[in-house]
C-alpha cells in the first residue's frame, strides 16, 4: 500500500515546515501572508509540485496554485492553507497542504496521471490582517474593494492588506481575477485536522464532513442594577448575574434538546463593574451557536434570545439581544462524501461521518463547486496552540482515500 | 427644635468641603491622607472646634482628635472619616464628622455642656495606600510595624505610608501611642450614609445600626476544559461556565433561605481564555458573603464551597474554594441602641432597626469601647460616586437624636 511512505513523507514535510525558516516566532508556528517565513513555505511547495512537473503559480494577491494540465482543462481540486493562527501549530491548514501534496506524489508514484489542481489558500487564520478565510473570500468575491484597500489592516503595523500586498509584489488591483483559480475544477476536497476531540474519542481515524455548521454569532446585554454588595438585602437587589446564569443553564438545555449537531457556548462574559463588593450593574455575555442544521441553531438562538429578555423581565431587570453575525451551513457534495466513503471503507479503517463546527476555505469554494472534507483525528481536540499534535499515519491514511475517491469521479 | 438651622450649618460645611481646596480631582471629591485637599479639610474642622473652645490635636499618623474636656476626664465619642473614595462624592465619610461637628455645636447653643470627643479617622477609604479603615486599624493595633514601614504603599507613588507620614510631619514611629485615642472614651456613635437603598425604599429616615456585618470573601475557581465552540458536540464538553450559573442560582437560594440578613453576591467573573468562540477552560468567580449573624453567613459560605465543588463534579470537572479574607460580625451596644432608640422615637420620624453590610471605623472602636452608628438615607443607595446624595435635613435629624441620646447616657 505504500502508506508508511507517505507518513514518511508526510512527517518529513511537517517537520521540516516547522523550521526556523518558516515560522517567524520561535515559541509557536507563526506563520502569515507577506512575511519571509510564509514566502518560504510556498517556495518549498513549488519546489516539491515542480519536481512532479506540476505548473506552480499565485493569483494576484498570493494564494499557490498547482496544476498538472494545462489551464481550460478540467481538474480536481486538493488542497488547504498553509498560514497559522499567531500561536498555531505544525498542524492545522498545514498538514492538509502537505497531504494534498501526498495526493500528487501518489498520482505521479502509482502512474494514475488523474487530472489535479492544489491550492494553498492564503489567510485562513487571520493572523496578518484579522480577517479569517481572507483568500478564499477573494476568490468567492466575498470582499469588496473598499475591504482590501482600507478596511483590512495588518495587525503589525496598522498599513493596508493593499499596500502589503503590492509591497510583497503581487497586484491586489487585480483582485477580481481571484476568482478564476477555481474556474476548472469538477470538485474539490480539503483535508484538515479536527479541531476537536470527536474522533480521537470514538476511536475513529477519518472523518468523512457532510456539512459545515452555520453560526449566529451574538450578545446578550443585561441591565441590572449596581449595588454595595455587603449593604444590599436580597430583596433589594436587581443582579443581572443571575439572569447570565439563568441563560448559561437555558443554553445547554435547549442545544441539547434540538440535537443535530447543534452547540451553544457562553465564551466571553463581562461583568460591570467586577468588583468583589459590588453587585453587577450590567453583564455582557457572548453567544456561540452553531450547527449544520439551520433550522435547528437559528431556533435556538431564537429561543435564547427571548429566554434571557423574560428571564431578566422575571426579575424586574432588562436584557438585550444583539446578534453580531449569522453564516448560512455550508452543505458538502454527496456524491463526492460517497465517493470518499467507499474508498475510506476499502481500507477497512474506522471512520465516521461527521460535520464541521469549525469554518474551512471549503466553504467559500462550496459557493461554485461540488466540494468535501476528510478530517484526520488531533490529540485532545487541540489546536491554534504549539501543543497541537497529529498522526502522520492518519494524514497518510487520508491521502489514499483521497486518491482513490478522486480516481472513481474523475 | 432648631433642626432646620442645623441642616443649613451641614449643608454650608459639606458644600465648603466640596470646593476646589478639599479635593485632588475637579470631576469627583478626591481626598486622602497627606495631600492638600487633606489637610485642608483637617484645617476646617480644627477652626471650626476651636471657635466651640474644643482643644484639637491629631494623632502621631494623622487622626484628628477634639475633646471639651482636659485629658484623662471621660468623654463621650462621635466622629466618623473625612477622606474619600477616589471617585468620591461629598457625603461618605464627611457627612459623619459633619454632623458630629454640628453635635458639638448644638450642645454649646444648648448650654448642655456634655463631655464629647470628636474624632476624624485617617484613611478609611484606602485611597492613599489601598489600605481601608487604616486609620482606626492604627489606633486598634491592628497592623503591624513592618506593614506601615514596608507593605503598606502609595497607590501614587509605590513609596510606603511610613515615609508619606513623615514627610507630612507625622510621627510614624509613634504609632503605637494612637491607640490613646480611644482612652477616654466612655461610648461612641458614629453617623453614616447608608451606602444602600433600604432607608430610601422604606421611606425611614434613620438607620439604627444593631451589628456591623462580617463576611467572608473567597473565590472558586472552575476547571474545565478549553475546546473549540464550534466543534466540540454538547456531549463531549466540559465546560466550567456552567458550574459558574449553577452556583450563582445555588448563592442566591442559600442566602435567602439562611435569612436573618445574609446577603451573597458573584461580582467578578473571570473566563479564560474568553473568547466568543472558545469553550471556558477555566473560570473564576468571586465571592461576598456577609451578615450581622456569624453562624448564618459562615454556614453559606461552607455550604457554596461544598455545593461548587459537587456541581463541577457532576459534570466531570473540579473545582476550588480559596478562601480570600474572613471578618467576625461587630454587634452594637445594646444600652447606646436603646438610648439612641428614645431618642428618635421622642422625635415621632419614621425609623428602622437594621444592621451594616459595609464595614466602618466603628468595629475598630468596638474592639475596646461601646458603639453605635445612625444611618441616613442615600438617594438610590448611590456611593462611592460624584452623584453621591443625601439630604442635610436627615443629618440635622440625627444631630439632635445623637446629642439626646449621649444626655441620657452621660
Amino acid at each position: 500500500m505504500g502508506r508508511e511512505a507517505s507518513a514518511h513523507r508526510i512527517d518529513r514535510d511537517i517537520e521540516t515546515l516547522a523550521g526556523p525558516d518558516y515560522t517567524v516566532s520561535d515559541e509557536a508556528i507563526r506563520r502569515y501572508a507577506y512575511t519571509d517565513a510564509y514566502r518560504n513555505t510556498l517556495a518549498y511547495f513549488t519546489r516539491e509540485l515542480e519536481e512532479l512537473g506540476f505548473e506552480v503559480e499565485q493569483d494576484p494577491v498570493g494564494t499557490l496554485v498547482a496544476r498538472n494540465r494545462p489551464k481550460g482543462e478540467p481538474v480536481f481540486g486538493i488542497g488547504s492553507h498553509c498560514d497559522s493562527n499567531r500561536n498555531g501549530g505544525k498542524y492545522d491548514g498545514t498538514m492538509g497542504v502537505v497531504t494534498a501534496l501526498e495526493v500528487c506524489r501518489l498520482n505521479a508514484e502509482r502512474g494514475l496521471d488523474l487530472p489535479l489542481q492544489l491550492i494553498s489558500f492564503l489567510e485562513e487564520e487571520g493572523s496578518g490582517f484579522g480577517q479569517m478565510l481572507l483568500g478564499s473570500r477573494i476568490i468567492a468575491q466575498r470582499v469588496t474593494e473598499e475591504d482590501l484597500r482600507e478596511r483590512f489592516l495588518a495587525i503589525d503595523d496598522g498599513r493596508s492588506f493593499w499596500e502589503h500586498a503590492a509591497d510583497a509584489g503581487y497586484a491586489p488591483d487585480r483582485w477580481q481575477e481571484c476568482a478564476h483559480v477555481l474556474d476548472d475544477l469538477t470538485g474539490w476536497i480539503e483535508m484538515h485536522i479536527e479541531q476537536a476531540r470527536v474522533l480521537q474519542d470514538t476511536g475513529n481515524r477519518i472523518g468523512l464532513v457532510t456539512a459545515i455548521a452555520g453560526y449566529v454569532h451574538a450578545d446578550v446585554i443585561v441591565h441590572g442594577r449596581g449595588d454595595h454588595a455587603g449593604a444590599t438585602p436580597m430583596d433589594f437587589r436587581l443582579d443581572p448575574t443571575l439572569t447570565l446564569a439563568d441563560t448559561i443553564v437555558a443554553l445547554e438545555g435547549m442545544a441539547r434538546a434540538v440535537g443535530q449537531g447543534t452547540v451553544g457556548t457562553v465564551g466571553e462574559i463581562e461583568v460591570d463593574p467586577g468588583l468583589i463588593n459590588a453587585i453587577a450593574a450590567r453583564v455582557r455575555f457572548s453567544l456561540d451557536i452553531r450547527g449544520p442544521v439551520e433550522d435547528a441553531y437559528k431556533g435556538v438562538a431564537r429561543e435564547i434570545a427571548a429566554f434571557a429578555e423574560k428571564a431578566a423581565d422575571a426579575r424586574g431587570m432588562s436584557a438585550e439581544y444583539r446578534e453580531r453575525q449569522s453564516i448560512p451551513p455550508t452543505p458538502m457534495d454527496d456524491r463526492i462524501v460517497a465517493a470518499l466513503e467507499a474508498a475510506t471503507k476499502a481500507t477497512g479503517e474506522p471512520y465516521m461521518r461527521m460535520h464541521s463546527g469549525a469554518a474551512h476555505d471549503t466553504m467559500c469554494v462550496a459557493d461554485r463547486i461540488p466540494t468535501a472534507m476528510v478530517f484526520v483525528p488531533c490529540v485532545e481536540g487541540i489546536s491554534h496552540h504549539p501543543a497541537e499534535d497529529a498522526d502522520p499515519a492518519d494524514a497518510a491514511l487520508a491521502a489514499g482515500i483521497i486518491l482513490d475517491a478522486i480516481q472513481t469521479l474523475t
